[in-house]
């Protein structure tokens, strides 16, 4: 077991709620139907934030609530999809913004697998490093094409992270799957970036918008998901029955559902909040964990999964004693 | 130390070469104006290809170089400014191309520091991992506005990338020093993504391309990159006089030139490329390694720093003993 403890984790969400009636004004859509397949009632998005700003009040939350200094901090992961820019990175703007002028700072790419990820970096990071903040942050709605009622409906934006520290206590990371299937990577497309410059033969003029065979998507995260929880768990040496949440990636209830089913879990322990806040991508689980530790409903001595699955295709899984 | 061997390097650099006379006909440029303030004559840039496909060539390389079976690679991780997409990431089309169907996969976002921060988790990694691919590359052509004469001279396409393992030798990483300025990320900026959504006041329409403010990432890296080089050979326990070559991300010889001065190292132990190959950021590192490899003049038993700096801004600064 890698011994870590995370000190303390938090989360911003912006303040604009879309629901599935607003949206059913601007495409042909209603709430019956996308809560029926997805979960999702609403939605909360950006009016005037970028990423970096929903991470920034992130990781200004976790120096708060743990009394740490910016000067502190070793490293700042951020886990995205949807950066400010291509440089400088997200994490960048955020050590800068907090003035946390001992860390380096960079960007993770892995979807919505990407705190699982991070998480991962982190724990190795702190063989060599003390102490780290990871972020999952999301402005999806930058890559919505809001036409397309197939894809505009499921993402929402939001930022989660965690503080994480080595600590000498028996609790931390007690094991890991994590697998990436690059040959369905294009069942979940965002923001291509084609070849074009003037020696190439053409231009090419690619969709940055959201693009997802979702049938594909869902096919490989019920068959997937379980491979890789299955594979964390045996690692871990620990039986489906002694983990006490399961926090699964909130795509869609359904998969969470079927997940759930196939450990026969009760469904208690797959907590779901896709209803409110949409697919955050490497968002999710984040938001997810601090709400429940909010509400005191996750807290030390746990056994918490954590399960990341989508674009890439990527699949996490990991198995913490908190 | 950290014990690592790099079991190989490789490169793929596009074939398309574009010379500055050849920009000179396009913008009101010249070879004389831009060699004597950069040391760039050349750069190489796609034609058809796109960033995973420079970077596939280059894990190709390594397999094929050291005989081992994708199956038994860990971990891919690809530096990059310039993904094929922000999801998939351009790691996982390399992991599904190759078919290291055990591996997983993940973009880093360093910009010009990408391949050192990369390697410096790829070392994190095999505390727990047994062998992982680290990739730089880009193809920066596509952010580059090609009628900005003061960013298009200086940029190039590329990729170069090492194959790392845990090992019992005595060989590995002595001591890094990674350092990020977000404060400062302005000065660099490319790929910008705006807030923009119906339910945002405006739809903002960043500019995409290049931005650069030239003096400023000058000063900065002058300034930043010896006190990093510095802290790291004191971390690792070397003296300057002992390492036997410094590889310096290839973005400018006067700031290379500079560096070796202020070490008072003779500049052959700085080598440099960016004459033929310009500024390939997350790329120019590994790039120069391996032509240095091909040679023979980097050989086991040296000394090697490597220096990354640039977008974010950040630096980088490793002491390996290869």
């Amino acid at each position: 077991m890698e011994h870590l403890k995370i000190v303390a984790s938090a989360r911003q969400i912006p303040s604009r709620q879309v629901t599935n009636d607003e949206l059913s004004t601007m495409m042909d859509t209603n709430d019956e139907w996308i809560h029926s397949r997805t979960g999702i009632h609403q939605r909360n998005v950006v009016v005037t934030e970028n990423t970096s700003d929903l991470a920034t009040k992130v990781a200004e939350k976790l120096l708060e609530q743990t009394g740490t200094t910016a000067e502190s901090i070793d490293f700042i992961i951020v886990s995205t999809m949807s950066p400010d820019a291509l440089s400088p990175s997200t994490a960048a703007i955020v050590q800068g913004a907090i003035g946390a002028n001992q860390a380096f700072a960079f960007d993770l790419s892995a979807a919505c697998s990407g705190l699982v990820y991070g998480l991962s970096v982190a724990t190795s990071l702190l063989t060599r490093y003390r102490r780290g903040i990871v972020i999952g942050a999301e402005v999806l709605s930058k890559l919505v094409d809001w036409h397309d009622r197939t894809t505009a409906v499921l993402f929402g934006d939001g930022a989660a992270g965690v503080m994480i520290e080595r600590t000498s206590d028996a609790i931390g990371l007690a094991g890991e799957e994590l697998r990436t299937f690059g040959d369905k990577g294009g069942n979940l497309v965002a923001g291509q970036f084609g070849n074009s410059n003037p020696f190439s033969g053409e231009i090419s003029s690619l969709d940055p918008y959201f693009h997802q065979n979702g049938r594909e998507v869902y096919n490989f995260a019920t068959r997937e998901v379980p491979e890789a929880l299955e594979s964390a768990l045996k690692k871990a040496k620990v039986a489906a029955d002694d983990v006490d949440f399961y926090l699964l990636h909130q795509a869609n209830a359904r998969i969470v559902s079927s997940i759930a089913k196939r450990f026969g879990q009760p469904i208690d322990k797959f907590p779901m909040n896709m209803g409110i806040n949409g697919n955050t991508s490497a968002a999710s689980i984040g938001i997810l964990l601090d709400e429940l530790r909010e509400a005191g409903i996750i807290h030390p001595g746990q056994t918490i999964a954590f399960v990341g699955f989508g674009g890439g295709l990527t699949v996490g899984a990991q198995i913490w004693k908190i």
